[in-house]
């Protein structure tokens, strides 16, 4: 038996999960929520532009409870994969999440966490001093339709690195992360890559995330009708992406690319109309996961002393919004308590 | 028979055409158009602070179109007054919809527009060179909940006053303004008061129509939990009262009383969870009222130099948010068609 990584089980983790156990060197533990039910009495049903189609497919173990090492008296397992979503502001914490999955004083255990935004890192250090994290930058279309369904229609791209830790040599979590790439590639289906530079990618993918994403959830338009809207690109996307650019640049010294902006906007094909994520989770009535994607990049390009108009309104504005949301779920009070 | 104003018939038109039946010193005809077969079979049904149960009260004109002076060889009306949203980004502009009604070049007809925004006047000027032009700000509390039926909860308060316009001597709307108010007042149910300081009175409404009117809209939120949800007070609502506050001292040295961004911020009760206008319109798949309230101040206060980076954002976001109704309605290609 080989290393044992453990992916969330949603869009994104089932098809990690597959990557890893179709290599062979993996073998997989998912814990699953609201699909659990149907994954475990029946497998997860995939179409996948990578794997084909998998009818009834599981992982080694299935879960709907985060193994607890100490009370369940497990082993410690060699990578914890976190790909559920992100969102700091509502309780509880991916840290509160995931803690007793993770031992508290070994670097035995390797923490990917396969999740966007910046900083994720930061709520783990103290805690976990010893872990050795990983990041995650997934580049994968990847959808759940209904409990347990899982459609692929865009290739696994996924970059997997090494955040900087105070308290380990970085030998080690660079060591780990090529050892997951080198795991996570053996089924020669996917583009796993190690990648040297975190801070790169993760600004990268923001120039997506905190622009296009709040901006196409706010407006209620999709990716390929943000750029119809006449004055939106100029008006909005543009000026935000420019932001990001700067923070970048100002922040950690990352030298983003010339065109990454038109790239960025380009990204989909024009007729595509693609909602990202963070319009799904709305029109859903989910959570928005603005905190990292908007607001870690917001704050720090403040203090860098980087001009954020744009973002500074945008994260305002998914701020309200994710009020509202709480209280659809009865989060936040409202005194005299009126419908909505 | 007295002066003859013309209001159209919607929740604001039908208590002003109320108003100026009552006191006896004009004769009304209203333009109305979704409900105008309700109206003109059954007369109007309202519940009114100021003027109690009125059940199948009628204006002495009820007409579905608006009167063309030409072809139906009509005498000019006294006064012309226009309380419909103002939304000059869909066609047909309001001056389309009225010019049958103006005669044109004749300073015989006075115009008011009992609208909301800034800058209002400006399309009347060139095609209708010789119209007085009169500015109305009403504080009505008045909705439609179905056609027909109309419910005030919140006394009329209306301030009349002259739009400045090159050609006339400013001496003639300032008299017609003074009669509009005494005709208007007449009824001894409402506060109607002549207003020499039109811009002050408009940039002042401005403090909540640019600024809380598209927030709700935009967040979802209404003016209570607007003031509830964490730092969306600090974050958007005083930074854009602020802007518009500084805008109107810039643009036209009108200088807001100190308190006006609290007193806004707090016009209405602590719990009464109202949505403003703009927050109604967007549930209800309406055109939002955006240019006249968001877009022509933040214009102005840009060429005045003032920085005016929460509207301009705000902005942008009604804007596109604009265009995806325009889709729902038809008006805007969307190439490839896929379904909103």
């Amino acid at each position: 038996m080989g290393p044992v990584p453990r992916p969330c089980g949603g869009a994104v983790g089932a098809i990690a999960a597959v990557n890893l156990e179709v290599g062979g060197l993996a073998t997989v533990t998912v814990v699953l929520r609201s699909n659990y039910k149907v994954v475990n009495e029946k497998g997860y049903t995939i179409e996948s532009c990578d794997h084909g189609s998998l009818k009834g497919w599981k992982p080694s173990v299935v879960r709907n409870t985060v193994p607890n090492l100490t009370e369940e008296n497990l082993p410690p397992y060699d990578y914890v994969i976190l790909c559920t979503k992100n969102i700091p502001d509502v309780p509880p914490t991916v840290v509160d999440l995931i803690a007793p999955a993770l031992p508290q004083n070994s670097s035995k255990t390797t923490l990917l966490l396969l999740q966007n935004g910046l900083n994720i890192e930061r709520p783990f250090l103290r805690p976990f001093p010893n872990t050795p994290i990983l990041s995650g930058i997934s580049m994968i279309g990847s959808a759940e339709p209904s409990p347990g369904h899982i459609v692929q229609d865009e290739s696994d791209k996924l970059l997997i690195g090494a955040f900087p830790t105070s308290n380990i040599n970085p030998a080690v979590p660079e060591r780990r992360a090529e050892e997951l790439v080198e795991m996570y590639s053996k089924g020669g289906k996917t583009d796993c890559q190690y990648s040297p530079n975190v801070l790169h990618d993760r600004w990268k993918k923001l120039v997506f995330n905190a622009c296009l994403n709040p901006i196409c959830a706010i407006t209620g338009l999709d990716d390929g009708r943000i750029r119809l809207a006449d004055g939106a690109l100029d008006g909005l996307v543009r000026p935000a992406m420019r932001e990001i650019v700067a923070a970048a640049k100002a922040v950690c010294g990352v030298q983003l690319a010339e065109d990454v902006v038109e790239a960025t906007i380009n990204v989909d094909p024009l007729e595509s109309y693609l909602k990202p994520s963070m319009q799904q989770d709305l029109e859903k009535g989910n959570f928005i996961e603005f905190e990292n994607l908007l607001g870690e990049p917001l704050r720090e390009g403040k203090d860098a002393r980087v001009p954020m108009p744009t973002l500074e309104v945008l994260y305002q504005c998914a701020k309200a919004i994710q009020w509202r949301i709480k209280e659809t779920k009865g989060l936040v009070e409202v005194p005299g308590n009126k419908s909505v």
